[in-house]
């Protein structure tokens, strides 16, 4: 790639997943995703949703921007298709607000999902407003410029969570997952075994028919780990 | 402590505070409680609540966890009894979602009113639904393992906040304070002193028939300390 | 301002900015404003709204306080009429909640529009059921005391945004800006001239007539930075 | 304690350790300390030292102080002797330089060993040049008042670290750790144990005559938990 | 200032201080001036010297600079002369590398005395070994363009503090502190009272002749306060 | 990688780079490399040395582990080899100790150049002391366990730097990059150019013959960006 790294690249006609695969995907949310892929994929904590209640997935589309300039989402939007999320990393930290209503009136039109970003968003009342769910690294209303090359369709990495174009990227209240396009079939199968097994442990815990120490069978473990049981007034006797 | 520091122990049959008096400290809140423990006792800005509205009391049931693994918030759930308040650390900072759903659900079933983790939270849309209020770090979708020895019912910390099993532990919109078990009749009938010397300030404030620069005696003190009243246009001449 | 800088000054009669202008500005919000002076006059992404869809304007009557000491908050009220806005500094980082619903009902009363701290906030459930809203650092219900000498009305920074007494400073879900009273006018002209711009823009992108590519005329742009186009399958053959 | 929260008590004749019991603590140094006390006692990360390659240990005396105000360790000077450490903590996350040269000046000539603080230190090319060190949450030349009650001699908070005084703090390169009285000499014993097997450890792989994984025995429980092992083109041909 | 927000302006012919009276100021140091001044001017401390020892000080030549983007700071080298400090902030928070060896080659040429930015700064070891100092928000080498319209010369914030072309800034290793061009003559002869003030204090605290409770008259006031002194025996039995 | 992602795998006989290339890296450091590469493979600013005046490269064996858990470290050293760099990554963010003074041992022992962790690390002193450096989140003396499955020789991510094993990892004073073992090559050539160019700058800075915005042609940028020069009294009046 050292042949694009100043001048920038954008990287057309790329794979994408099965549509339909992208849907199921949203269904099982962030959680049960990252726990079906062996507890993989994960964006970081510092990525947050703007809004309360929204869960998406998407093909990833994504951009690579300098700090405090949005050049390259411009480029990007021509790239976007029906089921795509947006998926912005600048080269630096950066909290300026380079993502705001006029994009996501752009994107909606185009039948993008959504947007995660490393940047800070604003406008976020309209966003909210319109339906247009954000996930970032905070609200700024700073200002961008359009003057420094960058890519579209690149890897990036947005909190620690490496994003290829293509990929599946799941958001919501709990943050950001990315599953990667070959992985998709076997996180789907994955994810409906992990909620067949939630959904029993579930009714067991609301019911109170048994404890998780029992179910899980957790209690011969704190026993080998020498973990002690002894009642309140003998630990404050010692 | 020392014999239990790696291995851990789970302390049974703590004490645990009068519920009555555990319901009237709920009614008070953080700040009111706060206050009139001699302004003692509160958890740092970092815990911060995943809902909005909640406010609530309970005996706390402490956990003392190793990062990224859950293990003995699992042990914890069968010391937990109605009126319970769950509280988390961490040996080490971590915002792995050590706390979702199923423990919730498990802990509402035993009549639990909430959970205080210096850890992050996951489910959290499933957490707001079901109405089992957390207070965290932060939310994190990260997983957890079980295979750490830990403790359950000693004296942790919370971001400051030091909670010994069997202290009343009160959350809300404002934080999160813990008012010892020896302290909880003072703290009550302190917070109803606040409450009512604080309903007629709010009654002169808002009819604006006085205010608190005199209302509390304000005025000599600002001479005293030198401070001059001066018109901004000779201010702006000096 | 030397002789002061201990023992603190309080300003009385402030230039102040017309009102009709004020609620001008207000109607544009935070990013408009900020865009339309040029991307300046923004306070940092830590400030944040204790509420959700509140967008106000105030003329500005700034306190410089001391750390956890909210004595110069009660001078101020004084100060402070129909329209104002409060705006906070501590002389040094602080999160106390050095303000609370009692301030709240006291400004409330006098007509002013909100607070801008950079210290936290207290009493958050009753400043959202009250309507007064309030942009801070954070939320800590930690007290404070009245011992120090400050300073009312005269220039503060918030997150790096510098505020004088009469400035109009505007606060929405986005954050917070300032317009300097003698630039008011030039702000509003500048704000209505980019929203007309904006909702035309607005229009070509929700109706897909007009990439912002086009719009904005960046294609030559991207061809003179060097930015290449290229398919994936060529991109991952190199 | 109640009665004192707000008014603040200065506690004298404290208890204080063995001196020679202290020194033989700071050899072994604070991750030997806090490893041989079961992995507890430890300040979190943000406790930084101001110098480099100290390493020392005193009897606590401690400081509860208000943020912005110096005034209590004024009074913590007088309670201090020979072979003690003050430790400071404010009730609230204050940067502000409470603690420089003048008071460290002070504590030399009493004999006192260092200062563990939550706030500021300042004066901080004096302090390295005079030899007295401080570990801190960061270095900040900001002035503090003498306003504010507080207390010395009561349990205090660091970074997550709880002191009582008479408590042992031991402050290295490493970070701070704190030995409560009543465990020191069996955290002395363990820790003479602990520092055998490591230099034993030491030689063995300093000589390269062993690995770890065979040394602790690890190669069983890497094949437990699944471990596979793979050579890298079988890896990538998956 | 509107009409050059966007486009920018170098201002040439700035007013500067008196060369005798900055030289005097670096003697002061930070902690003594800000200080003197009344505690004020001080940058906030999250600005840290990127060397160990450096006390300096020099008349201001600004610089606000694009996130990612150093052009300005070409254009300022043109503008500064012997005696002169260079003080860069960026519209948004950035850790960009915007400050190395080749400006810092160009402006040791000059007599610049230093450099102060809330950017990062790279070749740090050079630095160090050419004896040009710096302050900064952090080291990073990430790489800037030169491609965006930024200011010299005009008023600028640096974490909380406020400079303007030709104010002194002092740097030393307690951090950052800005005075006023016309508060020159007043700081110095302040900083000469509170020099010999430390001095005679240093004279008691280091001789053991006087504690500062007594020095500074503080007994009566930790008594008014209501602080009292209780053995710890008497403490524990309450 | 899907099969492995519980139990972890490690991957043995990796691809390694050529030594002298390594070397020749090494001497760069690490802005010139990032440079070199169009500006890219930085890790972010959060990762530091523990030392001043280190710069190595070396051959990257990758760890990732989980978090307060150094098992995967032990199984780590047996894959090291002379001219190696071990690179450290927990799943989820931790500041403990996992890295101290018996690893470097062992790892010194076979030749390998140091460490780069996303953890903390300990034994600081002793790390110095005897020569091996590290590059870490912080320092923390915080213990781990021996308890969870990882991986050795997997992509980890540093701080949003990307690596593979066997690609080049280089670390100074400025911070840590990584070059592909596929662009060791082109970015040796680029580093080359880069350097005789930055000497010839440097001599022409130095020697005062020539200012940047000349030698740059930057004077026609600035202009057709509407930068404007005006001279400080015009500036006032305005």
């Amino acid at each position: 790639m050292g042949e694009f790294g100043r001048r920038g690249v954008v990287v057309t006609d790329i794979r994408r997943p099965d549509p339909l695969a992208v849907d199921r995907l949203a269904e099982f949310g962030v959680a049960t995703a990252h726990e079906a892929m062996g507890r993989r994929g994960l964006a970081g904590p510092g990525i947050r949703p703007v809004q309360q209640g929204a869960r998406v997935a998407g093909s990833a589309v994504t951009v690579l921007a300098w700090p405090g300039d949005n050049l390259m989402i411009h480029a990007a939007i021509e790239q976007c298709r029906e089921g795509d999320l947006l998926v912005v990393q600048t080269t630096s930290p950066s909290t300026d607000g380079a993502f705001g209503d006029l994009f996501a009136t752009a994107l909606k039109r185009r039948g993008v999902r959504g947007v995660v970003t490393t940047t800070g968003v604003r406008d976020t009342a309209d966003l909210r407003e319109m339906g247009f769910p954000a996930w970032s690294h905070g609200v700024h209303a700073q200002g961008t410029v359009k003057a420094t090359a960058g890519s579209v369709n690149v890897p990036v990495v947005v909190d620690g969570m490496v994003v290829r174009p293509g990929d599946v990227v799941i958001a919501d209240d709990d943050g950001v997952c990315c599953v990667p396009i070959d992985e998709v079939d076997a996180t789907i199968a994955a994810s409906e075994k992990r909620e067949a097994k939630e959904a029993a442990d579930r009714e067991a815990y609301g019911s109170g028919t048994e404890l998780s120490l029992d179910r899980k069978g957790l209690r011969p473990l704190l026993d080998e780990l020498g973990v002690r049981y002894i009642a309140q007034e003998e630990f404050d006797a010692r």
